[in-house]
């Protein structure tokens, strides 16, 4: 992993019990050069003693309870966020809860097709929506654009690349991933198109095909391979990523 | 508008009360050279009298009742158009049922969100799916790709192109509606993976800034000359067309 996430003072991550949101929290804490303040959310973090581990062990590691679906909670998560970060504001949030099924065209129903896109595409806009004082707060202290400041990233999908859904590219049957995916690109875009004059950079990433509960066995990626590689392309974001769609190898992904 | 409909022996126009599908229905009847039937759908047809002056003045137009939104009335309106298409089937199915909204981020609301996914997205995809069979009918009974055979045309908008939401492109705000036309490009494109093999062809279209309920006053075009515009587009699509996104003008879009 890249040395720069130093210069990332606080970082947030959803749905980090477990998968890359768990790994991604993993590495930064281990990292000799990392952010201060790492907050670690979960619906139930509880059940996952890997993260309560990891705060035991490693100093500003923070739990925070947070059910993306859910608007209470979105809202205590953001009072307890706000109370850890401070002044300072938060400088990078990434929106990587998500759920994730298989429906072709046969077995796709009204219901997955709803449930996707509220955990998928509505909620990290309204989890965006909610900390954005604390983001604006961060970008106010900093200039350019990257980590340093403040940054929104959507952990997106291949499978949300329409122009991919082709050929090979649309092996992978999911109506419902794949709509809930393209419409979170589209909220990447009006984000960024919304708030790039505040100085926070927003984009979509893809993790690559991960070895998780969501990705399954015969995936090409281990987690710690693919949270290695995204915490790297992350860390070298500027202006030009600004309104974008990379994957973890950092090359720009057609939408 | 081009005189070649008359080689798509049938279509069905949802949303047809008003606006671009009722204008749809109104061109293709007064067509010298038309479908033969004309299928103009509505959640509450009995409010248009101009729908019903249309069937009651021109031969092969058929009102039938369809809240695009309700599993029950889909399942009504399926019996109903399958007596009407008989052994032949539908050649040519036009989602254009929708709903808009210009929610910016301030004013987006999940359930604004929601509702835009529903009837934009989703209902589109489970109308496809109840039709499919009487458009696989009307497949099975000719050769090539356009709407003398099969076709699902997705009434989308330049505003779910996620390429195009940047810059002055990105002046019209609406996180809702852009997001619910971002995924239902989607849905045409996994439809074209899924369909093409059955001879069915996909496609997304984008009608332009149209002076409808929806549009505005202030709008590019007279719904006239959208429609005159769109119905020649239709009336060339090719097997090239298949999975693509296409304006009024027939210009090729980014997704």
């Amino acid at each position: 992993m890249s040395a720069t996430w130093a210069k990332c003072r606080s970082v947030l991550i959803t749905g980090s019990s477990r998968g890359i949101g768990l790994h991604t929290v993993k590495q930064l804490a281990k990292s000799s050069s990392r952010p201060a303040t790492i907050i670690a959310t979960a619906r139930n973090p509880t059940a996952s003693t890997d993260l309560q581990e990891l705060s035991k062990t490693f100093p500003g590691v923070h739990i925070v309870t947070l059910d993306v679906d859910n608007e209470q909670s979105v809202s205590s998560a953001l009072q307890e966020v706000a109370s850890i970060v401070g002044n300072e504001g938060l400088n990078c949030l990434i929106n990587n809860a998500a759920i994730g099924n298989t429906t072709d065209l046969n077995t796709v129903t009204p219901e997955a097709m709803m449930k996707s896109f509220q955990v998928n595409t509505v909620a990290p806009l309204f989890v965006t929506k909610a900390f954005l004082p604390l983001l604006q707060t961060a970008a106010a202290r900093s200039s350019g654009m990257g980590i340093h400041r403040a940054a929104i990233i959507n952990v997106s999908s291949i499978l949300g690349s329409i122009t991919h859904n082709w050929a090979e590219g649309a092996n992978f049957k999911s109506y419902a991933y794949r709509t809930s995916k393209a419409a979170l690109n589209m909220v990447t875009r009006c984000l960024a198109a919304d708030l790039g004059s505040d100085g926070i950079l927003c984009m979509s990433l893809h993790p690559g095909w991960v070895r998780t509960d969501m990705g399954g066995p015969l995936a090409d990626l281990s987690v710690q391979e693919s949270v290695s590689a995204l915490l790297s392309v992350l860390s070298a974001l500027s202006e030009k990523d600004h309104g974008g769609f990379k994957d973890f190898r950092g090359n720009v992904l057609p939408w």
